[in-house]
C-alpha cells in the first residue's frame, strides 16, 4: 500500500468533498481517501499494482475539479 | 402565481445549487426555481395557496444553508 497527496482546486463544500471521495473510492485499488477541504488536498492510500495516480487524477477531473502538480 | 427572492447563505458550488433547487422543486406549489450562486439569491415562483415561504425556508435549511431576511 502506498500513500499520496493530490492538490485539487475548486472543492468548496461538503458536496465537493463527497463527490471527490466517492469517485476515488470507486477505483479498484484505492483503499482510503481523506479530503482536506480548506487546504485543497486529498490524501489517498492505494495499491499501485491496481491503480495509477493518472487514473485518480482523471476520476477527480471527471467530477469537475482540477488536479495540479 | 407569485414570485419571491430568498437570500441564502453558504451556497458555494453547482452541487449546492442543485441541492437547493431540487429541495424547493419537491415542494408542491413551487413551479420554478432559479439560483444565483454568486449573489446568494434564489428566485422562486410559487402558488401561495399551496406552499408558504416558511416551508421553502425550512426546505433550504434542511439542506444545510441559512436563509436570511
Amino acid at each position: 500500500m502506498e500513500n499520496t497527496t493530490l492538490n485539487v482546486q475548486g472543492m468548496t463544500c461538503g458536496h465537493c468533498e463527497a463527490a471527490v471521495t466517492s469517485a476515488l473510492k470507486e477505483l479498484n485499488g484505492v483503499s482510503d481517501v481523506k479530503v482536506h477541504l480548506s487546504e485543497g488536498k486529498v490524501d489517498v492510500s492505494f495499491d499501485s499494482s491496481k491503480v495509477s495516480i493518472d487514473q485518480m487524477k482523471e476520476a477527480i477531473e471527471d467530477q469537475g475539479y482540477d488536479v495540479v502538480a
